[in-house]
């Protein structure tokens, strides 16, 4: 079985830490590095988050770089609310001894895309800062990128307004550059991630399988509570890990090939991400539709019992 | 059981013929007035339609009016791709007998709301530009409407474009008037008429039960019948006599407390309704999320099959 | 020399009833009737305003209309900090006797267009709303209108924010109606209203020039104090009299055939008049670009000093 | 007299050669480096015309960067008709020994900032992409910059639409990011430039001071000449170099402390530099309102005669 070389671009928070974790237990993966932006909290937080998760997975050889702490045009909007303060439901993990890359996350994007033999698969679980900084420094990389897999966006609704998910709504303009930059694209958005709930049972399942399971599923305790409960939902949404989910085992989703627009023009609906179901040209995006709920669970459950104790 | 006075403001249209018949047969509802608007087809077409609807109700005495003949700020745009050309399917009803009143639309709406002793509900089939240029010329009336039932939008997807529903974006300003009124607004949009649908079946029931059925069933047989199947769909939504069969069935029809704004800003999203589950402050409109639709084609089948023959 | 049948739309305002004073003391012209529009105070004021202007030029028999008392899209906004409370520099004039004429506004400007021999100009001195409404509700009157000289706009600053001018924020839908409904138009706009300054000595003119004289430079002595202190200016643009002058002696304007686009679209922008001075299409106006003040100010005081005493 | 340290970004460019030629020859500078970006022309273009102009100054040891081929949000747009096919209005210069750097303009930037014992100023020539992009991948790099003093964007009105400047045009996103830095900024703009034109007297002058005047003033003949016919101008107006040359003798210039926002929402006005010239708070801009365009001729006749022969 060929192993897949990925980046992944995250700001963990607490389901990028999930998917953080899935993605270092699986050996279909190979993570070539881990480039963070700010997103769900500052940057201070979110590289650190990183490290301290790489090494909560028994991988400080794990390399992690430090992207861009702002967005494009917007000031930064952080989410504390769903993810505690510091980002990681307010649990207190070792201070990390793996050392901050000192390269910037957008030249390690460049970098490693321009050096490799063969087109990367990019996931993407934060705002696309990063990725759309490096795409106007460096465009020559975009037929370098195999196929972008991102957390974002919505076919119903959104969680950070009636409109807009969280990642495109705090760099709408970023999430424009990559929608038209020819690269292909899979997004997986609040209506496929709202169907993968972290309910009661699910969360101690993890709990019961190791140590970083029970870490794991205290931090789901806490996170998007108060977003499951105003919605009436029997669990948070699990965002991200479905990117690394879909890298592993896509059969358990399935999806559409659409046109997907991103709105910049306008404050009441910004950082939308319009999809046409029955584009006139050529499809942009692959847009998720549908996810195996226990199977991902059943998935990240599997693997996360191969850590700790 | 009392009568309940109603105002139409209609651009028909297929599905507002229908919703016309469904009106002038229903002994619960009192036609104080037909108004009509461009929107579907050009005006000269709609209000002659809206009179030979009204005689094929035996209806001659109605009072139809022609008003606004263009959207406030846009070219009008038509759909006789939906509606085929003169808006009736392509059928060949008599040349009415009845007058066009000369009164314009608008001042038929606000000379009745001026004068009526209670506040009176309006029922708007179509772009909103008669009830939001009346709104502009005399802003009074709005404390004399009791509630406008509108059908247009959506909380899911569009039918003109991937965000917006026909009426809205046919006029989106005049939609931003009406939503910004003030007024209660209950309305019906696609996420609930399309579930709705005229399948063959009950197109048969219709055709089976008079000659109006006839009628009605075979533009409905035309009607909408590329969208359907583009959809996949197994019959054409009925759109607009949703907002009939409502005024005078309402329990065929749950919904729900929202904020509704209308897109006027961006030319990817312009017409969307942005509909807020949970609104922070005091909702402005009840949107229909669910109807009967085996109820709804009862009553139109049994309403229409008390005409013709 | 044949007479100019004119139809005049306003919001007295101080520099609307010098317009008006002008006007009706103006042989060349001959006053169909008055329409008034909600703008720089609020309509109750506005058309009592207009009243005791016609009753000041010894003119009660003037008709006088009460047209929309909103803009199409935006709340009223108005300007009792440049006009006074109640919108005449708070002098206090007689209680009309003149009655309101019944019928709206935008009626009476249909109607009379509609009914004409030969097209008809309009003179506005205001938001453009009722002739917006006019030509939405009866898109036919386009034609009968010979042409639409108004104050509005700027090719260079605005007055109420850094782009826009008073007029045209208002009500800047309703001016996008008129600038691109094929109406020839005339605009009179800040660049060229801010030539034409009622100094000390030329109010003192017409402080001289008999009773009416003297009330109108008591107007003018509040009128725009403030902001002609703060652009240093040596005393208050007269923008709204510069049309009706435009009217009676237009040999003391230049201008230049331009196409002009009303910015409805960005909040920064909102109401600027975008005057493209080398259109590649038809051009859509005459932008005025010169005035010969001191030929203005004799006109003006010429023209009152034929009333009173 | 001590010498001012700046970085010159630019997209020679007929206007940026002259002014890389005013600047490599004038003591007061210091230029630290030139960082190149699209704009003019293409950047395979604009790096190589930089590298001319630099050995054409005499300075092959200037070190050259490549900066961001393409805007943030929008494609390219160039104007080959203004500067001739490649840039330097079809001159054939020398092909360049001098190497283009093999850093990135915008890391050049961001080091040579980070390093610097004390801030430094930038005179940006083109659009403002590497600039933003610097700032978005290191926003701490702002406090290193003494003032950003750019060519680009009008008090009045644009040159590439009737409402904007080329170099804000081209970059309206990256204009924003850098207007909303706190970066203290001077701009001069078409309004200034406009009064500064290279009449066939002052070409003369150049063209006798010896090789590079010459070369300068073959440039001048073509450049902008169809845009200053059009206009009726008597000459080209020479935008970039007038940063220089206010980096040199700013006496030469006037100003005004003003709030300065980038359009960045309507198509129509995009790209506008609205000038508040009575902000209600801090200015974020000096914009230079005078130019003694004499005292620039003289100053550039002086300084290119130093060169050649």
């Amino acid at each position: 079985m060929p192993v897949l070389p990925i980046m992944i671009d995250c700001d963990p928070g607490v389901d990028d830490a999930i998917a953080l974790l899935l993605a270092l237990t699986s050996p279909e993966l190979e993570v070539l590095g881990i480039t963070t932006v700010a997103g769900n909290v500052a940057m201070k937080h979110i590289q650190r988050n990183a490290r301290q998760i790489c090494e909560l997975a028994g991988r400080p050889d794990m390399k992690v770089f430090a992207g861009c702490p702002r967005p494009l045009m917007h000031p930064l909007q952080t989410a504390e609310e769903v993810h505690g303060v510091g980002g990681l439901a307010g649990m207190t993990l070792p201070e990390p001894t793996m050392p901050l890359q000192t390269q910037h996350g957008v030249d390690f994007l460049i970098e490693t895309l321009e050096t490799a033999a063969a087109p990367i698969t990019l996931a993407t679980l934060g705002p696309l800062t990063n990725v759309a900084i490096a795409l106007i420094k460096a465009p020559h990389i975009a037929t370098k990128i195999e196929r972008l897999v991102l957390m974002g966006g919505s076919t119903t609704f959104g969680n950070i307004t009636a409109s807009a998910e969280f990642n495109i709504y705090v760099d709408p303009h970023a999430a424009h550059v990559v929608f038209t930059s020819g690269i292909p694209l899979t997004m997986l958005g609040l209506n496929v991630t709202h169907t993968v709930l972290s309910t009661p049972t699910r969360r101690d399942r993890l709990r019961a399988c190791g140590d970083v399971g029970a870490i794991a599923a205290q931090m789901l305790d806490f996170y998007g509570a108060e977003e499951a409960e105003q919605m009436g939902l029997p669990g948070s949404p699990l965002h991200d890990p479905c990117v690394i989910a879909y890298l592993i085992q896509p059969d358990l989703f399935t999806g559409q090939a659409v046109q997907v627009d991103v709105e910049i023009a306008s404050p009441l609906t910004l950082g939308r991400t319009v999809v046409d179901f029955y584009p006139t040209g050529e499809p942009n995006a692959t847009v998720i539709t549908h996810a195996n709920a226990d199977g991902f669970y059943d998935l990240l459950t599997q693997r996360l019992s191969q850590l700790g104790d």
